[in-house]
């Protein structure tokens, strides 16, 4: 049964991947599940219909025949669990890519999100200069680490998993703020994410939603 | 075969079931499941042999045989699929279940965290109170979402989960600095999770470990 997602119809980002729709998208391609698009207003996303769905008045969501999710978490564990390509057949191997997918979420994507959100909204207020490198700070502790942990390996573990899907797409995310650049394994394991060609498809994907979106104007 | 986990030795919370092994104890103990706990200093936590097992250098960790695993989400996840009480047997219910533990996670504990971090680590720096409503009313934004969503239900869905281990963990941690208790039903759910059985027998057993610790200085 072909799913259906939501996304923005108009992305904050213009169409550069940034938004939590990406990694549902790059997700179905990597499993080859064709996959309808839903595209949501922002005042559509805080209307009572959509809050059944998402009581955050998020976006993704994910509706497959009578199931209803929402999590970027829970779709990309859930397409990987039905489809063969994303999570390793060992036990343990699958216990581990699921354990990177709960770190990407947990541990990496707070602190980034939080200097994200701190360059964004905060850049006029009074005490940005000074606070901005404790922001920094706590995000460069989790890249250093990961960088350690991660290495010379092309992915996480042996294979490209759910939890490389995960974490690629949370890195990607801040590329813009150049702290990932400060750690040549991270930018390059970013890179090595971006050219496959489920990434390549998805990307087209949610940039064509954009730019539809001007052409429409 | 019966697992350890590890935790602090000297917990920074005074034995008050803040830190994340409490989440693991929980778990552990709503399927009977005994479990042995290796206890770590600081810097214990920041050396090589714990490195090993847990990149970021932090707990818990939980290992049984060959299985290595880190991320409370992931290890609370997989004993929820390895023993009956945790995940419910209808495949829908059983998403569901999921997606709360990843929206407990990535969409309710990193505001929570943010605020809390910032009461602790920047009340004496001169943004600290004007700076402060921001961070609350992040908090406060998805508080107000989920207290809509509970409703008056004893349990997110019909019956208690691992979805509802995880949230009322995560809101359990931030109980002291009040905001939880502006959502009355929030607050009823929080004591009708830490009533149960196996919650008040994890939270027994991390308050030990303190305890000892008191009695050997």
């Amino acid at each position: 049964m072909r799913p259906t997602i939501t996304a923005f119809s108009s992305s904050p980002d213009g169409g550069k991947g940034q938004a939590r729709d990406m990694r549902v998208r790059w997700a179905l391609e990597e499993v080859a599940q064709p996959y309808d698009v839903r595209l949501l207003t922002s005042d559509e996303m805080k209307e009572l219909p959509h809050l059944t769905l998402h009581p955050f008045g998020q976006i993704p969501t994910y509706e497959e025949g009578d199931l209803r999710l929402f999590e970027s978490g829970s779709i990309v564990l859930h397409i990987a669990q039905q489809h063969a390509g994303l999570l390793p057949a060992d036990a343990h191997a699958r216990a581990s890519a699921i354990t990177w997918m709960f770190a990407a979420l947990n541990t990496i994507e707070p602190p980034l999100v939080a200097l994200e959100a701190f360059t964004l909204l905060e850049r006029e207020k009074p005490w940005y200069a000074q606070r901005l490198p404790l922001v920094q700070a706590h995000a460069r502790t989790r890249l250093a680490q990961l960088s350690k942990r991660l290495g010379q390996g092309p992915w996480l573990d042996s294979d490209f998993t759910a939890g490389d899907l995960m974490l690629a797409a949370v890195l990607f995310r801040t590329m813009d703020d150049g702290l990932i650049a400060l750690y040549p394994n991270l930018l390059t394991y970013v890179h090595r994410a971006q050219a496959r060609p489920a990434f390549q498809r998805a990307y087209a994907a949610q940039e064509a939603v954009f730019e539809n979106q001007l052409m429409q104007r």
